[in-house]
């Protein structure tokens, strides 16, 4: 077998093991924690089937592959909470040196290349990049909601840190930040998310 | 919230289920079984990474998505193992009907236009279908390779009847099926696959 095709193979076997990257997560129908992989296959999908409501065009293909690889760093860097501030100290560096091993397994032009896009993701600054991260939030804020916020309550979050971390939908989809809005409300309504400093964030 | 939105929300939320549904494959590492949203997941970025070794040109967006959402229909009709020939018998309408409840959460649009997805996979006729089919052939033969194809072992299959089910891998990729042949040599020589009438199979 030549070199490229075995590089390429060994890193496929390689992201294998982000489907034992746990999150916080849990699954609907208060299932046990989602892994890395299937929050990043349901993104994708997702990503396909709301595409209308994202604030910019957007090439679909970009965004979908975005969305398959945002986490694959996690492999060597794990999870990090949204709302552990500890953690995410340290995320970036560990992020990193994740990022330097794990594509450097690829052929080197594919090595560039999704190591760009995964730089693209990180630095939210294209129309994909901004839609995905919409993705990132919305995906796991209909699997809590569909629990009755119990991630939420696990972790004492407030509305307020809650909108602090939402608010990057909003740059991605106005559209989909309204349903996001809405779900934070009716939460904090039913008692699920206590107010905290929500003047400062919502706005 | 409008009509639509509401219709895609709730298939989003629908397909969650599809992380439950458990095939025989194991992950890599001699881990747990696999489940149909990693390995679409798994399915989909491999596509992108290996679409040189295509047979034919493919629209890889088209292609990911077909990895995507191929398996969707398990969520009611569940996994059916390669080799099960009982409950092959049944697959198929086990698979029509559960397509047409889950796609019919959708707005029609979106209904037509994944169910044509599907049965474009299924009817495997375009050369984005054979070379998404070569996908959900290699995927799990790299995990079940990396160990020691133990999920053969455990199923007492035959070089044959591996055969039999990876030689579509060929009608997407050339190059691919020969990786796939070198890794079933592999395993005949180390004693892992007993031959079963590969001349029927193999040529």
């Amino acid at each position: 077998m030549d070199e490229r095709l075995k590089k390429q193979l060994a890193f496929s076997l390689e992201i294998d093991k982000e489907k034992n990257i746990f999150r916080q997560t849990h699954l609907s129908g208060h299932g046990r924690n989602e892994n890395d992989a299937e929050h990043a296959w349901h993104m994708a999908i997702m990503s396909w089937l709301l595409r209308e409501y994202a604030n910019e065009e957007v090439d679909i293909a970009k965004v979908m592959l975005m969305c398959l690889i945002h986490d694959i760093v996690e492999i060597d860097a794990g999870d990090t909470y949204a709302y552990d501030e500890e953690a995410l100290k340290t995320q970036k560096a560990r992020e990193e040196a994740a990022k330097e091993r794990i594509f450097s397994l690829l052929p080197d032009d594919q090595k560039e290349a999704l190591t760009a896009l995964f730089d693209e993701f990180e630095e939210n600054r294209t129309p994909e990049a901004r839609y995905a991260h919409a993705m990132d939030n919305l995906q796991p804020l209909i699997l809590n909601h569909s629990n009755g916020g119990s991630d939420w309550v696990e972790h004492g979050v407030t509305a307020s840190t809650v909108y602090g971390r939402q608010k990057k939908t909003k740059l991605g989809s106005e559209k989909l930040y309204e349903v996001t809005d809405q779900i934070i409300r009716e939460n904090i309504r039913k008692g699920v998310l206590p107010e905290g400093n929500l003047r400062k964030e919502r706005d």
